[in-house]
């Protein structure tokens, strides 16, 4: 089995916050070392598709109310100026922009007026580690706007796919079914990783039965707290799908219910998956360890086996080592000059070296 | 006790999905690999029943209207193109019939307009592992539609007999009955294979006690995993049954109610059983371990012991196997040259050794 | 500590129904290892009662109706003839009836039109274990009929005392008050048979604090499985009583309800025990092991130390063994033919054993 | 740390009850050992207050409807007569009478038509353990009744110094005021006895630091037991008191149930506690247990590397002491008669000695 | 990794109520080592602000009614007098002003009438420990009071400098704004402490791989216990803050719940990461015993391993020291007199080491 290198695990990174307690709310606070934001704006109807890179966020306002749906796909935070920007065309409130720029967030849903803001993660599986990538979306009567974190690659590709190549269900659709899209790749991305974890926990398990190398122990603890962080970024997740099927959203169609349901089901499937994998790593590690035990009860079992055969015969030879001199009275030693003495002495070595292995092999001590 | 060989867990099989992430919805994505479908249908009324095999799903339309009760049984799922035919033909909805060929569904039941959809699994015991198949139903207003996996053996054979039987109960009665008897075979069958884990469960149980087979460990960690998956079968059947129960389906008929609760009544006390087994399992393998355990001490205890008598010994033949010289002085080793020394030394010994196992045995470590 | 004989404990017994899967409903599928039903008829009104054995159950049918509450206890189920009667002249609903020959039932109730069915399970300690008898009452407007498995004794003779004594509180009731003082007494017998869990606690945490006869550990999980199965036929009869007080049934009288509220606190009350004795247990079984744990560890602290002693002064006497000629070397072991040679090796002797004691006991070793 | 003598633990005092099964319902069972009632009386108003002492309850009835509110505190349980006047006088309903010489109830609220029964327990730290006295309480329209077991001492001294006092607040209030301050006063009680044990853990831990008594273990388990008791007791407080809260009796008035939320409050604090010290125990005793380990590790270190060390010495020592003859070959231990023999051997001895300590030491062993 | 100094965890500091059992309601029992309260007085409206320092409490009746906004703000609770007076100014419930001087309350709301009483803690992390200072607030129509235990420091700077800064934001808003901003700052101020925390988990992560400093154990179970605390402390938070969300208080305006409901957010994220430390605690602590007991097995192995291989050669060694006389006899010891005696015995034992070394290399466990 390759041992993974043991990975840092950025426990402080989680509860980083931009805003710096008791500031006042509504302020976008900018890490300063993002990258500037890269604007991708899908501007589409029924019967057409403009697929656009605009530089300058004021520019969006051309397009407002041209095209039945608009997406725009903000990637990159590191720019209060744009975000303010793209947050006043569109009338989002000032808590959820605070919000956008907060990684890290616990996915939520909310509606503000006309609108709703939901947060939610991408998660991939890099290097052997999770990775995840925070997504805000906006939905609007007639608008999608994502913001995700500047990492290369996310798992919308394809979403665009199925908006390029001009598929009519999602192009005939509104807003609100584009948005069920990217929330249902966002849905069904849990599951690729999820498979790595499995091929990993198969990895442990034949492992465990075999190998003693100690770094298992630390893979599979990494490996629970990844799952761990999948769980808590799922089952808020399951709880925001539910609250768009069971609440009556105004800007959620009665039709996209029926697939918002589809996407509720395998955040649910996720969720006992992670809950199969967690129960199965600590079983791995139960089976590991008592493995180890046994592993090293066996050694010691032989080994103190071997000591204890060979010191009773040690005394012996020790006591014809000793130096009573045969001379001085009959009864000292007068072994040591019978003519058999020295065989006798094998001899008792030898029974002594019989007897106790039949003990302990009676005893299925061996 | 007979060992059962390793099996090989499929924990990657379980969240492969046939769907890839992030496709339109509403496409059947059937796997190349599956069998090609062999439909069979039972069309019956309270005075007849026809059971026919059909090579091709679009001779079904001769059938429909024709009898009360219409009963599809498709196995195998190798062919979207049969699959949407069936699809059509009744009218079921795209998204279930997506779910038909995605493997590895958890338990639901979701009403589509005028009909239900219901997935459940069949489970059995086939070579010391827990087996599973996938088993689709629809109930419309006249007819049941079932998929199931390509797998030798089904559960419903009974019910294919109680058809033929030609017994009353179950021909005179609406297409909900015959649903019923389905899902509460299928119910049913739970039973043999969790009486299969309690038989293995009080071979473990025994071998526990007595043997130090070590592989008793993976046994009953398969084991618990084994009811970890069948739980995570039956809790949401459990639930659906409950749906079913609770709500107003029009489809289901208030008699038929009764029934359905005497089938929710099993599911529960198949659960019951395997909470039960979940904690007899984790008692077995507490009692194998401490058991191991105390095997392990009496073991180095007895070894310890032996040692710790024959070293004080050993040491008093080391003393009279030194070489100092009793003729340069008086005081130098008188006893090698005293006429009783060697049995005086002999003497020392043994009371060195009575002494040690009095004192063992006074402190019961013996 | 007198240990109790291991018992077998049939975990495949639990699930074994007669009913075979897939089976159609309401067939009465009897064991036919069991007894013949015995019917006992207890026949009452505020002035008189009539207590008869009925060898015919037909011969029912001319008690109907001439007592304000008619009370039939069969005992054995091994007559699908017998049940038949007495289900078709009370008019007892087939599902009800099909599980009153099905053991091991979960405690339940159910309304079948004008009369509810009941399923219960009494409970006694027998020869150091766990036994339970299958209790199906049906209450219906002026009658109570009780099956139960063909065993030595019930936990009804005070009922039946109080029937025949004359007391007016029960004579002059309604059938729901007998169908109260029934499952009150099935309710009360829970606390002797806990007492008897709780004499085991206080005996094995005695014992572990002293002993270490390993077979308290299987003793203990023993306990442990007994409890849960106590507790596995509590819970659904805590609901049950919960049910009777909560939902408004005709078949239950308004003053009837304030004893069954009664009962409800005596089976939460069993249940709070339950869970006190079963951490009690887990509690007992870790002084245990910790105490074995505990026990080993001084056993091979002194056994070690012994060895560790003897080890350096054997040392010592090797040392003083070796051969080398002090004859061609004044550097070559003189001390063998120094005058205070002897005395002198022994008082090294002396000395490294005083200072190791020294040592371990400054370390608080020994 | 002083150590606490074992206690015996009654587990099986706790199921005793005085009532048999399947006694019929209402009779006062009362305990034959347990003392004669002491009756006392605080009858008071706004501007008065009596306080008697009554040999014979009948005497009661003199004082009814006289004052405006009547507290009868019974003490001692040991005199079925007394009980059933009181109970006929005040028009008490049996079943709950039943329930007052019944020991060890769980706390529960009843109401029986024009009066409310609650059942709770005063707690006290007696002699290292808990104790508790079971205090049941009737409140009328305007009398309190109180019956506690004759234990020496009760928590409701404050009260009484508040009534005798002259406390405008407490005379001029309803009955309804007085139960309250009654259950606060046992509420409140928690806390001092709480104090206790948060005293032990504080010992308990300081100990599992330092010391390496194996009583500990039993304390720490003796305490988690003890909790688990608080913890039965206070959980149906809690509800009991939100129950008064929530619901709408018609003995409790509006402005009484302002402090039972306050009553309420302490008692989920109460709560918390326990499960804080619970935590905290568990925490305690996985600290002893490392700490032991690690003990035991240290000097299995040390004693194991003493040994290893001399071992080989021993072994060059058991070398030079063969008796091969030097002169029968040039090759038979010529070491023996070189002028260096001896020098070199030690030598060799303790270049062995320094070579195993400087690696034990790299190896961080030592 | 530095070690942190054991803290005196102050158990019994937590139950400790300055009420005494049974004390009559409403009292306010201050601490008499509690520092003077010193009062600070922010009255403000949209255009203006003043900060004041009073020393008599009654001064502040100047200032009732005369601005939009008035905060007191007390530090310190040692003067009951202080404390009665604002109380009495401003119509505080009795009932709440006793909870204010009683340290270690449960957060909580509670309405008295027109103003609302809201329990909290401001936690900071002291010296490598959880402080936590209690914060009583009253939010009234048009006033703001807060109590605070007098500790050095709090985290309501902010808010004094928003409001003093001149922002628009609070100073325009009503007093319910001022609220929410102070349980803003409150909530938020958890995060750097949990921050701490997850600096130090990382610290014992790496420690927990590579040393073997027993001081780990406690230091974690501090910070488990901790984060007890801290959870202690945030569920009722939270819970607070749904309160105030939910329900219909006239004391809270529309447009603020809007705010609340980000605090409520924040306060689920740190419950979340909470729980994430905890797990990951008990994550690192297994991590840390495994790998101790791992080292501990190394250690054992190779120790047992040399002494294993020793014992054998030794005995060969004795062998050859036995005295038995070759001259009596051909048979005895006749090595002793051949002349490659001596190599052949050091090849014998040569050859014992080679085979075990091979056969323990064989074996893996070298």
């Amino acid at each position: 089995m390759k041992m993974r290198t043991r990975r840092a695990r950025g426990w402080t990174a989680h509860p980083k916050r931009r805003t710096p307690p008791g500031a006042p709310p509504g302020i976008i606070a900018v890490d300063p070392l993002a990258h500037k934001p890269q604007i991708e704006v899908f501007a589409y109807g029924p019967d057409q598709v403009e697929q656009l890179s605009i530089p300058d966020p004021s520019q969006l306002s051309t397009l407002l109310g041209k095209f039945p749906v608009l997406w725009v796909n903000v990637e990159g935070l590191g720019d209060a100026d744009v975000l303010q920007t793209i947050g006043d065309l569109f009338g989002l409130h000032p808590l959820a922009m605070e919000d956008v720029v907060n990684l890290h967030q616990r996915p939520k849903i909310e509606e503000y007026g006309d609108h709703l803001f939901i947060v939610t993660h991408m998660v991939s599986y890099l290097e052997d580690r999770l990775d995840s990538e925070q997504l805000c979306l906006f939905l609007g009567q007639n608008f999608v706007i994502t913001f995700q974190e500047e990492k290369p690659g996310d798992c919308l590709k394809a979403v665009r796919q199925r908006l390029l190549g001009g598929r009519k269900a999602i192009r005939g659709a509104n807003a609100d079914f584009l948005a069920y899209s990217i929330l249902d790749a966002v849905a069904d991305h849990y599951f690729p990783v999820l498979e790595r974890y499995g091929e990993r926990l198969q990895e442990y398990e034949s492992a465990a039965m075999s190998e003693s190398d100690h770094r298992i122990m630390a893979g599979i603890q990494d490996m629970k707290m990844d799952l761990l962080s999948l769980r808590r970024l799922l089952w808020p997740l399951r709880d925001l799908l539910n609250t768009l099927l069971r609440d009556d959203f105004p800007a959620i169609q009665k039709e996209t219910q029926v697939y918002l349901r589809d996407c509720y089901d395998h955040s649910i499937q996720a969720l006992d998956l992670i809950e199969m994998y967690r129960e199965a790593a600590a079983s791995v590690m139960e089976l590991y360890l008592s493995n180890l035990n046994h592993q090293m009860s066996q050694v010691m079992k032989v080994l103190t086996t071997i000591a204890t055969i060979f010191i009773p015969i040690t005394f012996v030879a020790g006591v014809y080592g000793m130096n009573f001199n045969p001379q001085s009275s009959p009864l000292n030693m007068p072994e040591l000059n019978w003519a058999w003495g020295y065989p006798f002495a094998l001899l008792i070595m030898a029974t002594i070296v019989v007897i106790m292995l039949l003990f302990f092999r009676r005893k299925k001590w061996l």
